[in-house]
Order: structure tokens, then C-alpha cells, then sequence
């Protein structure tokens, strides 16, 4: 199904990481569905939460327990959100900390939790705990591979992404692993991503770094305009890896790094799009000669969002028309239509607002058949850009979302 | 397939207003595919046309002869949109209003042209040519039915409503007939409809009974987001009614009028719904307690435009976490999400931000399976509401749209 994904690359252990799962029968029998993810002494934490102002319990309390104490562990359920569950399930989830917390030893304050899955439902508790002593007995710096099968929901594919780098000398690592796959878009979707490193950097550097890495990948990704209420994004740092500590959010060092983080979070946000529910075709549109970097932003994602559009892509239908009537209605300040051009790949489609003289239907069906496709929207105003990622509209996508509770 | 559509209703003749079509054969044989309106001299026009910046050629032809005459005949033809055509595209609008104008020995201004259908591809200018002198030959008051078949493309049914008021002491008749069925949203779209009346009324008067009308029927519907280059809705008055002419918009006279346009528009807009692309559900949603009307129209067009609301409709899953979810996303100014409620018809779903106390999945189900179904959400923010139409998303919405031009 997941279109240009063969398996997971290798996922090269983070120092003062160390990650176990456990089968805990959560919604459905002989899952990989509860994950811990343990963090050394030390370690900082870098995160970003959904904007959906229906915050999950879990988000609320992974929010307020950051803002409290330093994280030692993460707890990520599947199966069920914890979302629009009220009082009872902030309780729940804060029940499900605490369990965590006596088998680690460590303040329920210092456990992060996350849940993915069906909103509207209560946490089955007592399998969570039930099953919290298997993850922790599991522990180990090698169990990324798990880990990323292990928070899975309806992807099809684990996704993990690895780089390493050399700092004075010292090679750092930086690892990550994420889950879709639907009710994705921009400001963090049902999207769960987990990234580590063995760097030495401070909280504030390491926050910089994620928001900037999330800003051009996560944030740059849409499946079908939906956000979720239990986005989150993690980045931590060990510190292990031996090199001077980074301080502030410039210089060399940093750079270095931000360019792998960024590198991680990038192919495990296209690793999502390439998964997406239903998903046929990748699509990459890259919106340049804007006035602003908004204006490209915002005609990207009507282009992205039109189920016409994405139908069409999911046919192979070289049908412009719809692109360009996507263009036409954003609602962006100033567009002149006399200067629009769309290429699909190198055809020129679209030139001066109109068909290109040396356009056939051949050459658009011909770029329209491959499985990755690159729509590339000239403004001619400007010289802002800005490029999303996004999937086609199938049969799948309808089955996989009228049947997901079924 | 139509939600609750069978068959038009009684379509009362409008004195003055004759209509004909034909078979032009135009992009599939043995299809009526060409109609022509005829309005009597002294009959007065209201327009309403698409706001995307990509105006297919027919528009811009069209608002130009608008502006500089009084239409004598309205020209629309199925099968291609001749959008996207750059200026062969206008020149041949102007060949189709040149040919009907000879026909009927009225300047070509006095033509307004009309397409829908396939964008990108020029008219087949010599079969719509050559269909003209069928369709005039038939041109008669009763036309209505077949005119409204004839503008129909992925429409599963005509769609025609018809009223009769009295003004005066006067019989005044308005009927009006539209075509959808996809690339539907607020601001016409893929849509055209034609609503005639013999009342006797000034043209600004006319062009605030339209715009009224329209602003509260086709710009409350949705079935996709998208909007077309091609949309346009027309209110001609042919004056022979007989009362005494209403002059501006205020008054009694005006208000019984603006009543009966404003029902046609709604009818027709419904309608539209109904017959979307894949429809199995024709939905209402009520946005109430809102801060303004712009705040509640957002939120119903959050939850309208969801692919996974939509998906969900289709399953007849009451997945109100969706709902939840889309509205938690709206990009209003303030949102207290303790204070938002949503009702399915009369099950409380949703209270005070969370799980109604006495809700049940078993009541929830119950309303999910009922092909016409009322999203009533409340903000608790204000006294504003707004309420959008629109329709589910099916498998057969991406085979529609994924097979339009096999």
C-alpha cells in the first residue's frame, strides 16, 4: 500500500535511550499497542502539541507534567484517544502515570502520556496496567523497531527514520519514530512522533530545533484537512554523546544537528503521506513566485484538500481543470490568473493563466501514472515558495474511514 | 440515489419566458444537451456569478453583454465548461451568441452563453451550431421540465421548484430550475440555475431579491469545498404579471416577492444536496450561540468540509469525536470548549464540552441510520446561528469523480 516505502531503515540505538512494548490486548487481541520509552537521568525535552482546542487528556496532562518536572519516561497506548472522555479520563490517564511511575521507580509527575485511536471511549485501565510490568521488563536501547510497530494505529507500515553526525569528533545520533495515518494536516495531526538524541544541548536550543524541524515536515503535510486531539511531537537529548554542549540555538554544532533532526522529521512526515489511509499516489506540491510564503502555503493546501483533485491523482486523470480551479478560488490577496503556470513533473501544463500551447493529454497522462508525482504552481508574483506533501482520495480512504470502528 | 428527491415538482409556465432544447450530440449522443431561454422585450435580468479568479470563458462573455444590454436569451450547453480555453475559448462563447442571435434576430449582446461540463477542452462549436435551430423551433412556456433536464451532467435528477403568490390581487409566478451536482460550496459553484418570474420590479430591486436569496440557499451548501469557474445564477422578471411594479427593495409587495425567490432558491440549493456526487444522506447543519454569524457559518463549514465527518455519515457511525474534533480545529477567535454542545436530531451527544451523561451508542446509532439528519451544535458564546446543506462521502463519490472523463 504505502507508495515508495519498503520496511523500516535501520534505527541506530540513542545512548540513554531504551524502549520496551508490550501486547496488552488494549482494543484488539495480539496487538503491539502499549510502548515505553525510558530516558536517562538528565535528559531534556523538547515538545509540540496539537492546536486542536479539543485537547485530549493525555495531551492535557503530558503538558501539565512537562511544565512541572523533567521527563524520565513516555507512555503511549493505541487503540483508544482518551479524547472527549472529561474528568474521568484526565483520570485515567493520570492512573495509568502513576502505574508506570511505581515500576520505574520515579515521580508520576515524570511520565508523559499519549494515546492514539477511537475517540469518545474510556481507557481500559486495568489492561494498560496489566501490561506496563511486560514493557519494562523488555526495556532496551535496541527496541526501536518495536517501538514503531508498537504505536501503529491504521498504518500499514512502521516509520522510522536515522541519522548520524559527528560533532568535535564525537558521533551523535538522532532517531525518531512516528505513526499516522489519517486526520492529518498542518499544526500536528493524529500524528505521533518520537524523535531522540545522545546530544549535549539545552532545553531551550532543543525546543528551537523541534519547532523548527516540525515547521517544514509535520507542518507540512496533509491526508484530508483533519487535525487530531492528540497530536504531539517529542524531541530528547540524552546528552551522552560526549561533544561540547550546545547553548543557544546558532553556531556550527547546532546547525549540524538541526540539519539531522530536521532530515528525521522530514522523511517520517513523508513516511506518514506515503501511508496515508488509502494512499495510491505521493504527492509533492511546490508553490513558487508568491508574494509571501502564506500566500504559497495557502494555495498549496486548497490545491491539496480538493477531493476533486485528489480523485483526479487517485485516477491518473491529467485533469488541470481542477488545479486550476483550485487556485482560483484561495483566498489570497492579490492573484493574477494571466500569470499562472502548473507543470505536472517537467510538463508544462498551464502557461499565462492558460493550456500550454505545447501541452497533449499523453504527455499528462504520462506523468499522472507514476506513483510520485510533483505539481509544481508558478505565481508569477513574487518570489516566496513553499512546498506540502499530500496523498490521492481512493476507495480506500471512504472503506478505511467508514469502516474504522467496525 | 437522490436523499428524499422524487421527480420534479409542478414547474408553473412564466408568461414571457419560453425555453427549448435539443440533442446536439454535443459530448454524448442522444443526450439533451443544449437549451435556449427566451425572455420577452422588457424583461428585466439579476446575475449572480462564480468568484473564482479562473473564470471560464462563458462568464466572462457573459457579464460583459450584461453590462452592455438587456439579455433577449439565455444559452447553455452541457458537456464542456469551456474553462480554461484562453481566448479561442472567448471566441467561441461569442460564435455560440452570434449564432443564436441570428436565430432569433437579436444583437448577440443580447445573448447571455453558459456551460458546464469537462474543463480544458474547446465547445464543439459546429454541433451546438447546428442544435440551435431545434431548439428554437421548440421554444414554448411549458419547456420548464425539459430545460431542466437538459442542463443536467453527473445530476442523477432534474431540479425544478415553482411558486405562485399573489401581488395585487395578481397571480405572480416564480420557477426556476439548477443543476449540480459536485464541486459545490458557498460562493457558486459547478452550479447553474435559471429562476424566472413575471413579477413586474425595478432591476436593482431584482439584483437585491437575487443576492438575498442566494446569499441564504446556493451559498449554504457544500458538497466538497471546491468551487468552479462556470457558476452562475439568473433572475429574470418579465413584468407581465399585471400588478403595480415594485420599485425598490422594501415593501410588501417586495417582501411576498423576495419570500418566494428566496423558497425556489432554497428548494433548488436542497435539491442540489440531495443529488450531490454519491449522496446517501442529505445533512443539516445548525451552528447556534454563536459570537457572530461569520464564527457559527465557519464551524459549519469545518464540519461539512471533514472527509472524516463525511465518512462517517456514510457509515452511519455516530463518531461524534469527528464533529468534536472539526469543531476544535475552526479557526475562530474565542472558543470555550466547556461550553459546546451537539445534538444528532434530538439526541444529546455531546453537553458542557463532553459525553452527555444520558447519551448511548445505541440512540446515536439510531438517528446515524436516517437518511436525512440534523447536526445541531451550540457554542454557547452568543445568540448568532447559520445553517449549511451538504451530503456525505461515499465510495461513490471517488468513482464519480475518479471515472468523470472515462
Amino acid at each position: 500500500m504505502a507508495v515508495g516505502l519498503s520496511g523500516l531503515p535501520e534505527l541506530y540505538p540513542v545512548p540513554g535511550i531504551r524502549l520496551g512494548t508490550a501486547r496488552a490486548g488494549i482494543r484488539k487481541l495480539d496487538r503491539r499497542d502499549l510502548v515505553v520509552i525510558e530516558c536517562a537521568s538528565g535528559t531534556r525535552t523538547a515538545a509540540v502539541f496539537t492546536r486542536n482546542r479539543f485537547c485530549a487528556a493525555p495531551v492535557v496532562v503530558a503538558r501539565e507534567h512537562l511544565s512541572k518536572s523533567t521527563p524520565r519516561a513516555l507512555l503511549i497506548n493505541t487503540g483508544f484517544a482518551n479524547a472527549g472522555t472529561g474528568a474521568p479520563g484526565e483520570a485515567d490517564a493520570r492512573t495509568c502515570c502513576e502505574a508506570l511511575a511505581r515500576e520505574l521507580k520515579c515521580a508520576p509527575q515524570e511520565v508523559l502520556p499519549f494515546s492514539t485511536g477511537v475517540i469518545g471511549e474510556r481507557l481500559p485501565i486495568e489492561r494498560i496496567v496489566a501490561g506496563l510490568p511486560g514493557c519494562v521488563a523488555g526495556l532496551g536501547e535496541p527496541g526501536w523497531s518495536e517501538a514503531a510497530h508498537g504505536i501503529m494505529t491504521t498504518d500499514t507500515v512502521p516509520k522510522g527514520s536515522s541519522r548520524q553526525i559527528q560533532l568535535d569528533g564525537k558521533t551523535v545520533t538522532v532517531t525518531g519514530i512516528a505513526k499516522g495515518a489519517g486526520m492529518i494536516r498542518p499544526d500536528m495531526a493524529t500524528m505521533l512522533a518520537f524523535i531522540a538524541t545522545d546530544a549535549a544541548i539545552s532545553k531551550s536550543a532543543l525546543q528551537a530545533c523541534l519547532e523548527t524541524a516540525v515547521n517544514s515536515s509535520f507542518n507540512r503535510i496533509t491526508v484530508d484537512g483533519d487535525t487530531s486531539t492528540n497530536d504531539a511531537c517529542l524531541l530528547l537529548a540524552t546528552g551522552r554523546a560526549g561533544h561540547a554542549s550546545i547553548e543557544s540555538a546558532s553556531g556550527q554544532s547546532y546547525e549540524t544537528l538541526a540539519r539531522a533532526v530536521g532530515e528525521v522529521c522530514t522523511e517520517l512526515a513523508q513516511a506518514i503521506i506515503r501511508d496515508a489511509e488509502g494512499a495510491t499516489k505521493f504527492i509533492t506540491i511546490d508553490v513558487g513566485g508568491g508574494a509571501s510564503e502564506s500566500d504559497c502555503l495557502e494555495v498549496a493546501y486548497t490545491i491539496a484538500h480538493s477531493p476533486l483533485v485528489k480523485t483526479a491523482f487517485f485516477a491518473s486523470d491529467p485533469n488541470w481543470g481542477r488545479i486550476l480551479a483550485a487556485i482560483g478560488r484561495t483566498p489570497i490577496p492579490r492573484l493574477d490568473v494571466d500569470r499562472v503556470s502548473i507543470h505536472l513533473d517537467d510538463v508544462c501544463v498551464v502557461r499565462h493563466g492558460g493550456l500550454a500551447a505545447d501541452y497533449t493529454e499523453a504527455k499528462g497522462l504520462a506523468v499522472m501514472k507514476r506513483p510520485e508525482i510533483r505539481v509544481r504552481v508558478d505565481l508569477g508574483a513574487g518570489a516566496a515558495r513553499a512546498t506540502v506533501w499530500t496523498s490521492d482520495l481512493s476507495h480506500d480512504y471512504v472503506r478505511i474511514n467508514a469502516e474504522y470502528r467496525s
